[in-house]
């Protein structure tokens, strides 16, 4: 397709060239949304409110304090917000969908909470981890609590197809372990393909991004093969997305992007620049890129620099652009396929296109 | 109440003496059940070959063996009979709740998996544990997958009322988690009341055994009233099974019981047993007592000694005895108000019989 003088939003257009060229013709914020319809801001709100207010800490203070110390430590709230965004595509009262989305909120930091564990991470959003504050055995389990939490607040869900909601839920919740496992898999191998490589971030970030963007189409009254397409919009977006996250670790601009640049090469993560580096790379080029991984440097900086510049010469980050375009120019696809008014995609697009663009 | 000499079964009697004396009257053997209604034994086998049958193994490897394992070690598949014939009170055809059964016993192996690495146990069923046969951060994925998979089960169930089952199972959870969670806390307190320790067992071992029995009421057709007199009896037997088991850690016979005899002793459990002997004990003993907790001694045997000489002069063996009788008693007036026909109850208060009169 090619770009025209007067898109349409949800019109998709691929423009070949420069990654960020795309998004001029994705961007919807010409297009005045419906009343009834929420903002990201709106909705982030509203899930803040809401987690705030829950009385999460009882006795055992044990048990839940470490819940709550989890729950404020803040984020972005992505995935409650989708989920009430998708709903609010089918309806303007989402009453129905705030639980829902704070289960998926409560779900997603759960996740976090014991994949912390898992690697030995010290720091989340500048606070002290669970297991730091505390230590793994209080972490383990306040994990486990957390993760029962969710179920409770997905089931205060009681519509006509709460049990399909609550299957694409706890089938969510696997693809996200299974994810993990493979990440996991992946520390001790060096080769791993492209095709592995999607696979695993596919069930470890896209699959609930497009769980959360089902669920809420599901709760807003989209019957099963409608909240499919937006599953299949969340898939490709999360793909996307978790793609930037791996350019903006190292090629991201260190003023905006908050965390420090170049972590993943620290931790000698398969991220999608190494496997492409790996399977580019020829010859002493190849042997300096092996032996960069696992290497304890005096100066982390240099390993940085070093692995940077194989990354450069070998063009990844450009591929890394361009692979995340096509992801998701393939959401948008899906989204066009969605039986509603563009006046009521409206913030949802917007929102993915933010995804898009971030810098941080 | 008096023991009659033709008693009818259901019929609950309190015989003032020895603890064994009174299973004389509690048991139902004599009553013919009817037809369509399973035995214990009958129901282990429906539970073991339909687990032996599930394809838990898929990619990725790493996530699933461990479930699988820690599935086929066996053990007596206590609480999905529960469930099952709690179910059969109410209805021949038990087609509806052997998935659900299922996901119960997932559960159940779910924390003991996750306990194991808290608890830092190497053996469970005379296997190594998960997290020493491969390694923690397997056993907290695999132990976070297996949780998702007893949902899984658990949702198999479709009935009118399975949002309400749903809701039982995932409060039982939390229970058992808050009850794990005393648990924890309880290891580095020294004196631990009885209502302390029994509000403890009554979460982490009665609550399961309760909720088990309540889904089987609910998933035979059982409405919400009669299904948590279901709750209470399983309840009352949980805690009176656990004092039980206190008690043959210490006391049982070492031919008999399968475990080592003193584990309690030697883990420095604050079993019932040691909450009556701290709160009997005065002086010396009492600081005796104390000075044992946490003891490390060059000769195991001769720590479990000392500390079961000071529980037999307190007489705390008896105290545990008489204190089972009473929850199991207990047990027995709910089961009294169930509404179904002495024929119907005879297998369920049979198991609850024989749970009581274990010696392993």
């Amino acid at each position: 397709m090619h770009p025209r003088l007067n898109p349409t939003a949800g019109d998709v257009f691929y423009y070949p060239g420069r990654f960020d060229k795309c998004w001029i013709y994705c961007n919807f914020n010409h297009i005045k949304p419906r009343t009834g319809m929420h903002t990201f801001k709106e909705l982030q709100e509203m899930v803040d409110q809401h987690i705030h207010s829950q009385q999460l800490v009882r006795e055992p203070f044990e048990l839940y304090e470490p819940i709550e110390y989890a729950l404020s430590t803040g984020g972005k709230r992505l995935r409650p917000v989708l989920l009430l965004m998708a709903a609010n595509l089918y309806k303007d009262d989402l009453q129905n969908a705030v639980m829902p989305a704070i289960g998926i909120e409560v779900f997603h930091n759960f996740t976090l909470l014991h994949d912390d564990i898992m690697d030995q991470a010290e720091i989340r959003r500048n606070q002290p981890t669970v297991h730091k504050k505390w230590n793994a055995n209080v972490a383990i389990l306040s994990g486990d609590a957390m993760f029962i939490k969710a179920y409770e607040y997905l089931l205060h869900y009681q519509g006509h197809n709460a049990q399909q909601v609550l299957k694409v839920f706890n089938d969510t919740a696997l693809k996200v372990c299974e994810g993990q496992q493979y990440d996991m898999n992946y520390e001790t191998v060096h080769e791993v393909t492209e095709s592995d490589y999607l696979k695993m971030i596919g069930l470890k970030t896209a699959a609930l991004i497009a769980g959360s963007l089902q669920i809420g189409a599901l709760i807003g009254g989209a019957g099963e093969q409608e909240s499919r397409r937006l599953y299949d919009f969340g898939w490709n977006l999360g793909v996307a997305f978790q793609l930037q996250d791996d350019y903006l670790d190292t090629f991201g601009n260190p003023e905006i992007f908050g965390k420090n640049i170049g972590g993943d090469i620290l931790a000698d993560k398969k991220t999608f620049l190494f496997v492409k580096a790996m399977e580019r790379a020829e010859g002493d080029q190849k042997e300096e890129l092996k032996s960069l991984v696992g290497a304890k440097t005096p100066d982390p900086q240099e390993k940085i620099e070093a692995v940077k510049k194989i990354f450069r010469d070998l063009g990844v980050g450009d591929l890394t652009h361009i692979q995340a375009e096509q992801y998701y120019n393939k959401a948008l696809l899906k989204m066009d396929q969605v039986h509603k008014s563009p006046e009521r995609k409206a913030h949802l697009l917007d929102v993915a296109d933010q995804m898009m663009r971030r810098e941080k």
